[in-house]
């Protein structure tokens, strides 16, 4: 050991390689030698050829379409008696993997552009002109002042504004929801999912559903796992949420579809799983912009000629369908091999460090003990 | 061999652990290192810190925009003649990497809320008001019952409702459908995609397309395959369906957009490919909840100030664009390291047992064959 | 070394294997086995157990709730001064994960279907019915020919077409953008993410915040950088892009909002990053097809009783939120075991080959070389 660095220096430049114990037997070699080809022919065919049309489609390809359906009668003031079908009360129409539900609603009727006195608060009450500067308006205004202070009521004067008037009031929720009735609406999710690596496909309508069934069945977790007609309620109450309150402001919803398809086993048994839960923010007792809400109005022209519109700020359920899949066949290797002389190579592969021999330097102590064959 | 254990507590209180080899040279010891420094700088660098970024943004940004042109007229009874262009058959007029075209509808005018009888069918046929429950609804009413038993017409009476009157009456699926002729539409896609790992951005336009071509080109697989304006009977062709079938209840359609790009060669063959595949359920003979429609209403103020509407229920087609991109980079790593002396440590590393010695116990028959070297 | 095969035949029928040491001591033999067993339990528990679980609902729940706010008034041409607010200018009025502002448009006030003459160029001037086919019409018609010629002004005659007339006349693109005000719009964000892997569930709107920052604060990547309220003009300028010019042809812009959250540390720190970008071409000097516009129209009942609509050719921004979350805990195990004999043991694993017993042919030289324990 006369070496010339430190011990560092030595240690920064030695190598480590395993010690590899070579075979000379034909049995063994040619064995090695196919399971080399299958691993080989494994990795080429599957991983690179057969992966690659997999990774451009990802594990599923899924389309969903909703229908809602269900009728709810309000005859509360401002209102007279009315009914509301899905045409009016599912907005937009319809979308990609998701619907709209309205469920409550502020409504300012026979909007039409002009002038008229800004609601009362704060910031827009006022005494004088003088008070109003004309051409005024920020990102919270509802128009622009037009520099006049007028009488809002016998009490108030706020500034004038150029908009769409009446303004709406926002400043009461109704509550109960005004389509509180929504509970009881039902929606048919129709999906049909594709494993492209398996080219195989279903839907989420089994194969023993019938017209009859689908008129009358309704999902329920424990007696009707599989029907695809669920009512709102029921998805709302699953994810642990109380509907008439989520009904008030509004909120999302989740309704996820989940496949995991053994197709090894009976395709039959590949059915979907449908969970529920509640998207946005759940601590309801936040009262920093909770729920779910937005503006959409309808546009009419009036008798005389002027376009008005009726002003909806809507609170309602967005439910967004997401579907998650899953396909597996079994590609287990099973590789059994036995052999005769098995033991004589063990005993040429494993040796056998016995702790009585420990504290004997004996010239074989490189790792290689005497007798060790008689231990195996 | 005075075990004192058994042969199961044995087994279990042995350490296996291969034996390793250690080279005390220089030139194999600094080369060993600098391979060493060259794997952690890979590491440390790619995976922790520019796949960091990669993760946030997956492998590809992509945005999609639609548009489709065309123009059909119907004269069908109970319409007038009539044209439809993009801005009335596309609903809603704009959707994020999707849009729908209207190919079929039942249309029912000037629905105005108010009484009238229930369609005859076995459950509304009635003989006397006793027959109706005023009050009463299903998930599949299209209104409520007033409780009374009205005609409907010279032979039949049913239970009144209070509803949108008149009602839909959807028993019959207009065939062939209404607006067939969106076989000839067209759409213009338009995707841009970005590789954010290689900060590069391209579009589905390619670079030598001009105003002019894009007038007049379509797409063909053959002929034009860049060009990125789609006839819809030819992508409903493509994916193996009847376009004139398929209007006639509506269905999706999935255009796949896939971005495979190799950035080493020129970036001009880094171009789009284009798939159609139908998403719902293929088994065209299937009865049960066939196609795809919803319905929408248009609204109006009649000449008496009283809201009526235009309800459509529109069967059509949903094209969802999906969009894929992959792209590569060669950074394969080739070590090549040459040494004259690897002889002698092949001789050291591998060890040859033969065959013809099995049987023979020798002192040295712990793995280690004597002139071993000569073999190599 | 009597070998019947060649040297080839022998390589492909040898057999490596690395040579392991087996140490009988059982110190050793139990802290190898509780390793072990820790292992097999990580494996189990961890990857088959809880990683299914992961593995269905992918790494991050959200949902994206948008609401803009802002008005715009308009006194330009033909329109007169007419105010605009969120009802107006976002179309539709909801969508999952993204909303579109209309920043310009080309309107056509009163469209009814009947006979007008086509906008005149080169392929629709004519001078006498012979020019005009009847009933011919393509993909970039607005109506249909009629057949006649008739006159379009003082000077010009064109093919007559029954269409929704008058027809739109989008040759010029009004600059500067109609509702370029649109740059001091706000959005309000709503954001919430679940971790379902850590059961951890968290909004945007942090905690600290309440109604009154909420109706004041707006993103500032310096001075407010949670604040959920975005000024449009800001949004777009940190994308590098000219809202005012963006705003003529309008495009897609995507906000991303990225969650990348250590559990171990406080979740107060678990907060959001936003960052933007154009995401459709940037090429802006392009004229090949720039920009994002759609059509839509307002359905209307005349006097007459005749449907007639306003078309607009709507251009604006569509702003795709897109959520990307991560999560992580640590799990490191740090295994630390020091055992008194490790000298012995290492002297049995570690053999030691020198470089000055190069060319030395020991009858030892197959791997083994004497007196290595001195070296370590």
């Amino acid at each position: 050991m006369t070496g010339c660095c430190t011990v560092v220096c030595d240690f920064l430049l030695e190598y480590d390689t395993p010690r590899i114990v070579l075979i000379r037997n034909k049995k063994v070699g040619a064995i090695n030698r196919v399971v080399q080809l299958v691993i080989l022919a494994y990795v080429i065919g599957w991983v690179l050829v057969w992966e690659k049309g997999y990774q451009e489609f990802d594990s599923t390809i899924s389309s969903v379409t909703t229908k809602v359906k269900g009728i709810a009668i309000t005859n509360s003031t401002p209102l007279e008696e009315q009914l509301w079908d899905a045409a009016d009360y599912v907005i937009p129409s319809q979308q990609e993997n998701s619907f709209f539900v309205m469920t409550n609603f502020i409504l300012t009727k026979n909007q039409v552009q002009g002038r008229c006195p800004e609601l009362p608060n704060k910031r827009t009450r006022c005494k004088s002109d003088n008070d109003c500067t004309a051409g005024y308006y920020n990102r919270r205004s509802s128009g622009v002042l037009t520099g006049k202070c007028v009488r809002y009521d016998e009490k108030v004067k706020t500034c004038e504004i150029f908009a769409w008037c009446p303004l709406e009031n926002d400043a009461v929720i109704p509550k109960p929801a005004i389509l509180g009735a929504a509970e009881n609406f039902t929606v048919l999710i129709k999906n049909s999912i594709t494993f492209p690596k398996f080219n195989f496909s279903k839907r989420n309508i089994l194969t023993n559903a019938n017209s009859s069934y689908l008129k009358s069945c309704q999902f329920n977790r424990k007696n009707d796992p599989f029907c695809p007609i669920f009512r709102l309620g029921d998805m709302v109450q699953e994810a642990g949420e109380d509907f008439q309150r989520l009904a008030v402001q509004g909120g999302v919803m989740g309704i996820l579809v989940v496949w995991n398809c053994n197709l090894d086993r009976s395709t039959s048994k590949c059915v979907p799983k449908y969970t529920f839960r509640r998207l946005d923010n759940k601590n309801f007792g936040e009262t920093v912009s909770p729920g779910y809400n937005f503006r959409f109005a309808k546009y009419f022209i009036n008798k005389g000629g002027i376009e008005t519109r009726t002003l909806f700020k809507a609170y309602g359920i967005r439910f967004e369908v997401e579907v998650f899949g899953h396909a597996t066949i079994l590609c287990d290797i099973i590789v059994l091999y036995f052999l005769k002389k098995s033991n004589y190579y063990k005993e040429k592969k494993y040796k056998c460090v016995e702790d009585s021999e420990l504290g004997i330097e004996s010239e074989d102590s490189y790792g290689t003990i005497q007798n060790s064959g008689k231990t195996n």
